[in-house]
């Protein structure tokens, strides 16, 4: 039985989703929790990996398991097992055939930032602070990310990918009282390309950078082109869209 | 020299502001900052104590010193030597005669909810989970708290104080997106006041209780009458009003 979970969880403590030797990850809790709670070993396929540091609040992961439980008794008996800073948030039993990643049609990240003269401790390890910025400059710059386009200028230059090209459907930058956020809404994302994306935003708050530098940079398709990377600590993983999860759609 | 400061702290990890013997506190943290920049034995004057779990984004607290800097020095100096989770955002001299607590004129708190069928981990320890609600039944019981008036019936039994008598100027109940508050401003709070008034709220949100219930409880004037006090973790200071600090206003 194959089972999908969405997941929320604060990344501070974790040295990222992916299971890592000697190192306390998210996927490791997972598969630690589902193993006390199964008695089998299961390994877990999450949407796509989180970086050390970066929040989900809705990551999807799937796995398989020899129980016949309904679905929702993932959620409470895995939440006996997890730490509070992981949380199943539903459980669904999908077809055989659906993959947590390879079925994800589009992911939308969020980036929290908020504006201030000295850090705050409530937003420590969960937003980045900024000085004031332009946000119409940084509001029409976001708007040359949309699109079908090669995005190799805003991918991680050791990323090891087959192609750079993605589609991006939506590219927001908005305030909220004191706080700023960027929204970005692809059909995949390459390493690192929202956390790029988000430290040429911030060049361009600044008056640094102008919309039609972004475009440049986006054009020249050099990987070398745009190397302000934003902090891991303000990323969040808002929530993953399938087309079909496949059979019972009940949850929690 | 007197220093007043500004501070925002995540309580999650402290017992509290007030300092105990063998426990780790907000007061003792600052205190021992304090002491390694200026080498002097400091005590620190808050506002109020806030419990074990409650949050402050805008707690203020004043000392004395013999240093003769500049009250910005404060900020940078403190924040090095303080734990990220207790931050120091403003410092300005104050006259001699300035109190944290006495001088304070209003406070408002705010205690946060999210509505939702699990926990979710991003909320944990910051906001208390809540079914839904009838926010509108809250927001006119909340307008029943508002008025000079004896708040008996909103104060921890074991509570040491010599009147009961406060000033409630604003209390408000309010949603954003799946978030729930209650503000609420006055000129001071009884122990554990604001957490029996949201106690109180919940019963309203669930049809357990009228606003002219709310009302009733409050002319009882019985300490006994509202025992369902909320959790700490949705607690926070938000900020704390003076009618002149004195002197010096300059700050960060």
């Amino acid at each position: 039985m194959r089972i999908c979970l969405t997941i929320d969880y604060v990344g501070t403590a974790y040295a990222g989703w992916q299971v890592q030797p000697g190192q306390t990850t998210v996927q490791g809790a997972l598969e630690t929790a589902l193993e006390k709670l199964t008695g089998e070993k299961i390994g877990v396929v999450a949407s796509g990996r989180t970086d050390a540091g970066v929040h989900a609040l809705g990551q999807v992961v799937h796995f398989d398991t020899d129980k016949t439980w309904g679905a929702s008794a993932f959620v409470g008996g895995l939440n006996r097992y997890l730490p509070r800073d992981i949380r199943v948030l539903t459980a669904e039993q999908v077809a055989p055939d659906f993959h947590a990643r390879f079925s994800a049609k589009r992911k939308t990240y969020v980036y929290r930032m908020y504006v201030g003269d000295v850090e705050r401790a409530i937003y420590s390890g969960r937003a980045l602070r900024v000085e004031p910025l332009d946000v119409d400059a940084m509001q029409r710059a976001a708007a040359r990310f949309v699109g079908r386009q090669d995005f190799a200028s805003l991918c991680a230059a050791n990323a090891d990918t087959t192609t750079t090209e993605r589609t991006v459907y939506v590219a927001d930058v908005f305030a909220r009282g004191d706080e700023l956020y960027f929204k970005v809404t692809a059909d995949g994302f390459l390493y690192n390309m929202v956390r790029i994306m988000v430290g040429l935003l911030l060049r361009v708050g600044r008056g640094q950078l102008s919309a039609d530098g972004v475009a440049a940079i986006l054009a020249a398709r050099d990987r070398t082109a745009a190397r302000d990377t934003a902090p891991a600590h303000g990323l969040y993983l808002l929530c993953v869209e399938y087309e079909n999860r496949g059979t019972d759609r009940a949850a929690t």
